[in-house]
């Protein structure tokens, strides 16, 4: 477990794999893991292939604090990460009785085999219970399995998410300006290596026909921050732009 | 290298494990590989440390017939995708001359020191021109390093598409219904069975507060396919709802 929290997600998805589907979560989940000071520092997109989900847990849950996976938690036959899940901890899947009993209140006479599924749980874990459907997520020590519905995964880590050990929140301020990348590279290296805390970052954009670029400082001390992008901004002015600095983001 | 081509992508981007930018480019190459009939198999997003890119890189080439990367080819010190690459080939970098040629002509006096980093090639790579920017992608045996910016992405991917090997094309057609997963999961279990070589996928989805799923059948067989959706609409019409059946889609 490293000293400081961080965090890697597996979008478990086909749907995603073929361009079907837009993923929706992973945006999500680096914005709220970072405000709790998780910053997210890897995501894989896998197919719903068991030894493909199961080499991803287990590879991921011995590098990372937090592992979550989002997709394959539903009723139907290519559900198959709990499956997959207990799988990668060695364990059964073993049917909760308190969600069976959740689920019979909600689905009532349509409850079948198919969606009673959605109850079983590797031994050991713990459902992840919402508001936002009676089938749990799933908690097996440090791997957060959610739904891959974007709502619902929503409503199962604000679920969690009081529970997950925080780290130094992670605050960042940004600067942008219509200049080529090129132009500031330098000013940008010499700034960075004056300040090796802050993780500097800078990133192209092209809106309508005119290009520049975002220049964004991240870190812990504000004040530190505060000094990358004043020296960012004064670069720009130098190179004859102006900068547009933004209000302070409390990330 | 496997008998039918198959892709992985590496997102180089700390701007989308932030959350701060939402993936542009993951969709347009899972939809322009699928339709190669070169299936992307796997993503990874990773942050912009060099040992992080050099073990994905030599991970997946190994695996997979094509590994595309995107993000971190630009001219500022956060830009190192190129030489981690090289690292990852166990190759110097190199100043390829024709695209210096080609950036002095675009730049003219604004090309600096920084901006010629972006003519920095691996050692036996060749370059992927287009006519969006002066500054290459790269190519390296089977590694294609591409623009983070969509874009630009896109017209290195189509410039390096005819020149991929392709493979059987991959045919879907779906079927949607207001109805839950768990009514149907059964008729879908036992349809996928009798058809194994059809990839049979089931996705829910909210409309406003209506529910319901679309059901995808993805496979090379135009018949079998075919077979498939008309059972599941014929499923549907059993449990009481309107299948609404898409036209053809040739993926």
């Amino acid at each position: 477990m490293p000293s400081e929290p961080k965090a890697a997600l597996i979008v478990i998805g086909n749907e995603i794999l073929s361009g079907r589907t837009q993923d929706a979560n992973i945006q999500f989940l680096a914005t709220s893991l970072g405000k709790l000071g998780i910053p997210l520092c890897e995501v894989r997109v896998i197919p719903d292939i068991e030894d493909e989900i199961v080499d991803a847990v287990n590879t991921l849950r011995s590098i990372h604090s937090y592992v979550f996976t989002t997709g394959g938690i539903g009723p139907t036959h290519d559900d198959i990460t709990a499956a997959a899940v207990a799988k990668a901890f060695g364990v059964p899947l073993e049917r909760h009785q308190p969600s069976v009993e959740k689920m019979k209140k909600f689905y009532s006479a349509r409850l079948n085999e198919a969606r009673l599924k959605m109850a079983d749980l590797p031994k050991g874990a713990e459902p992840i219970e919402t508001r936002a459907t009676s089938a749990p997520g799933i908690q097996i020590e440090n791997v957060f399995v959610l739904a891959g519905v974007p709502s619902i995964a929503r409503a199962m880590f604000d679920s969690v998410a009081p529970s997950l050990t925080r780290g130094a929140p992670v605050l960042s301020r940004f600067v942008e300006a219509h200049l080529g990348e090129g132009d500031i590279a330098d000013a940008l290296t010499t700034i960075q290596n004056e300040h090796p805390h802050v993780d500097l970052g800078s990133y192209p954009f092209f809106r309508g026909k005119r290009i520049g670029l975002s220049v964004v400082a991240k870190g812990t001390d504000k004040s530190d921050i505060d000094t990358v992008i004043d020296k960012v901004a004064a670069a720009i002015r130098d190179l004859g732009h102006d900068p547009s600095v933004d209000v302070q983001l409390d990330n």
